[in-house]
């Protein structure tokens, strides 16, 4: 159930009432409203006591409250520095898997720009599966993220891995990313929640859609309502790609919520080759972005090269988008 | 390893020389050639020998050989009554579930063609997973199927499930359909493979792409080279839909195959609602055709009713999934 | 619903009160009973009426019927030539993948009836992913298998793929297999249920335990009570073993149904290495008895030599599998 | 690669030396040795430089290193306070799913001494799905577990699930748990790896064999050679259990580590009624020990009470699993 409160001064009252039954209330509370959520249903007197104090509680039957349409009809749209997420715009999010040195992210976000790309993606923290590999450049990949937006200007994101990096992260790019592996961090999911700045939170590997839903109740509940979701592949038993797209789970949520949802091919396929038909795939699915791994030089990547394409193909790709997206009335 | 013969005369010798090396060798003749394929490498004397006589071998290193693009370069295009699948058109296959009753089809079958459906897709053998349940109306199923055909005029496809029933269903449709359940079923692959109609292969719930391809090989290796793919579906821990529609596995077999590839969104998401956003992204993906379950009164279906589109909503669909094609440089 | 039925006479009258009222019912018809399913409950008039020409009606919840707990308390046990299977005692099943020679098949032999061995097991048809490779002696490998009974004296067992050859393999072999890519080829399961003998049911590679129920039921509605289950892999991610040996559906199994299960660890895993223990995990769970890959050869073996023990393997492992037993109350 | 290190002099040179080459070498260091790991091997010449300074470097081709067999022959033990791990002994830990009070940690602690449990498990942090459930006592959870030690004696252990919590966890209990969801959490592992407390590390969902054992090679190579690796069940499309239980894999971790590994099976089953089913069949499979969550009054816990034994039930089912144990060779 969510409790829509009137005013802060109640506010801790109220939770001490929800307290006393046993809950354990979540408080989202931003500039535009205050909301408490909970578990379950609340006893019929108790609220009528809270409508007294001037609360409004509203009944969802799913698990996934503040994110389930039931509770916000409209789409949610996440405007930053003009560039609009959930709007009639298809966003095009691209860029390397890891920030590598200044001259390679100045390479790639050059030829970005002409190739409609509004968000730029790189990770600075990299979780990789050996403790031998590369593991990012950390806080000085970060500030070469944040000094090169001057050039470029489109907006940054990256990967945040650890509680501890939060403030840090969140204070140099525009958006926050949640890795696959960290879909269930949940203090991770927590800190994001109090950050101040959009989301993007891909799906486990091996998550449901209402899992994936729930993640997300986690950052909305901890204050945060700018979560973009992001569909980057399941763990099957087929191999000849990486993980399998699931974009019947990417229809299946623009149902549930009202949250955006993008889709990143590259990570699903592990391969360059389908990444255009998979793109297309999700556009004319509805996806409201994508999320391309793009390199100059893949052969030299310091991770995932094989998956990359280069600015180029992203060009002629994004102009082939183009045309899907008009076809369903919206534009890239 | 492919060889192609020269003349029908040689073919017995050749296999014979075949044999006598311990090899398996399937011949498939029809009318524009005779090619046998064997598992392995053949050793280069037996090559030149081979060559002597006229024939051509091929070396193929993948599993699959007849079904692979180093086999043929050109996709594959069927055609039959005027109507080509794995052209420049993207064919809309539509029917009920199962055929019910003279009425039934009727019913339906008017709505199609307004719809702009090409192929009447109904089944008077349903594989079902209780011994109790309605098992389809048989022979007298498959005469109404033909019946009706001089009124709609559409080409019609059923399933075949029994290597006994392949010659009557072969006589009765245009096309014949194997189900997932019977992807390796390796006899009735074989039988079909002598049927003289082209066949739609389904993929099996957890078949990998090159099995997948392995199941076609049969049934070229058998002597029939028209052969539809037709993904609907895999199974994975994702439960809100029945199974996960794997879109990445065609944009692979589009590059290791030349055959047609279409797309079974209603068997895969088991419910209608996303059936019109999965639809579109198989058509961008590049799909060469959609089979789509309609029933004109769904909730009174024998089977499968939940996730059967209206005739009207296909006709909205189709007129959706047009604008995509034409994005796309083909058309519906 | 499940329906007894007294006698024979009253039989057709019953079947067409059932079909007037649009059901599908199916007669198993045996020595012992006459008991016809359906697949939903009966109107409590019909009941009346049916009970009042001497039949009982048994209400089962479960889609599966005769093979459910609540229609059979006591565990089914398989008899033949004093050989149980289901009873205290644990039974080892074993042979060489394919029957290749009469050599081949009598050197494995010899060696397993000092294991412990009580069923040899030696496939006439192969199932095979590519239609270039061996599949099988065919008839010519079940007369063998026939033959060499006489010198050794187990059981014999074989696959079935077809429906054409069901009377045959039933006449030659005392335990009839159904291999996992056919556990879904309805028609076969319903010739088997006419054909008499013991059938062996291996578990699909994505079918729930429901659905493997479900199969044994088609068998059991057709006429066959003596089904023994089979469980053999599932289809998952993970690529250190062919399959994923699925221990907890057995278990979950057993509590759903009467009927034996075995296991068959050698397809599951597709390595040697890993037999012996999953064998004793196996027996430890409680299953009625192992189904197990043997070659005396198998670097030569004609398919899956990878995964099959060495005839003096399984015989450490017999001796080793009967401490197990005996710790769990049983014996080998 | 592996470089063993002579004294702790040359290290800083060394590792220079390595990342002058591009690597990013991790150094474990304990009381007993030095070891650096590298992704890839060395050339020659710096491996003979190496060996000059002291060093032996040690080749090792799989992806993890100090965690495989190829750079440690012998079992890992772990032995605290009399208690070995991965010895002889098939070690029974159990407790409840998470601490909820006093009262109910002394009335489950009090009953699992007679059962022959010799860890006892309780979670103060708890992983929840959802934002509005108990998310455990946290730090007061803590103080309890350790309090209620005097009184039992048993080791004690529970999971740490964010990096900030490491150093409290670790100085309150005898093992430090890492969550199935964290896996890959990789910042946690590092930080386990310098906390000085043996570490169960549980098997992700969708995590194969191989990168388990590369998340057990993080904690290494962090300095922590105590890792016990714990199977708890992967995600599959059968959903009669909550997860499938793996033991396939255990038998084939077992063949590439020389770490101890044991087994949960109440999480891979999320039902009571199989749980001692699979722990027979882990203990003749050869698991070093089994973690089973026991419960003494479950329809009131706040959390899985559903697969949760009863105390007594664990009596009866230790005294079954020795005698398994004792048919291996082991005891309980």
């Amino acid at each position: 159930m969510l409790i829509k409160v009137k005013s802060q001064e109640s506010l801790s009252q109220i939770v001490g009432k929800l307290q006393a039954k046993g809950m354990h209330p979540c408080v989202s509370s931003n500039e535009s409203e205050i909301v408490i959520g909970v578990e379950k249903s609340l006893p019929s007197e108790l609220i009528k006591e809270l409508e007294e104090m001037g609360c409004h509680a509203i009944a969802i039957s799913t698990p996934y409250k503040m994110a389930s349409h039931a509770f916000k009809k409209q789409k949610t749209q996440i405007t930053i520095n003009g560039v609009t997420i959930g709007g009639k715009e298809v966003i095009m999010m691209a860029g390397p898997c890891a920030i590598e040195s200044e001259e390679q992210l100045r390479a790639v976000a050059q030829r970005l720009v002409k190739a409609n790309v509004k968000v730029f993606r790189a990770s600075a923290y990299k979780p990789r599966t050996s403790p031998y590999s590369f593991q990012g450049m950390g806080e000085e990949g970060l500030k070469l993220h944040k000094k090169l937006q001057k050039e470029h200007g489109m907006l940054i994101e990256t990967e945040v891995m650890d509680v501890r990096d939060v403030p840090l992260v969140a204070a140099h790019v525009d958006i926050v990313r949640i890795g696959a592996r960290n879909m269930q961090n949940f203090n991770l999911l927590k800190e994001v929640g109090k950050c101040g700045k959009p989301v993007i939170l891909k799906r486990g590997m091996s998550a449901t859609v209402e899992e994936w839903l729930m993640s997300a109740e986690y950052i909305m509940a901890h204050g945060n309502p700018q979560v973009i979701l992001c569909e980057r592949g399941i763990r099957t038993f087929e191999n000849s790609t990486r993980s399998t797209l699931d974009l019947s789970s990417v229809a299946v949520a623009k149902l549930m919520t009202h949250l955006p949802i993008i889709v990143d091919p590259s990570h699903a396929a592990g391969r360059k080759d389908i990444i255009p038909a998979l793109s297309k795939a999700a556009v004319a699915l509805g996806a409201d972005g994508l999320l391309i791994e793009v390199h100059h030089e893949p052969e030299d990547a310091k991770c995932d090269g094989k998956q990359a394409l280069l600015p180029h193909e992203l060009e002629v790709l994004s102009s082939e988008l183009n045309q899907i997206a008009q076809a369903i009335g919206r534009k890239l």
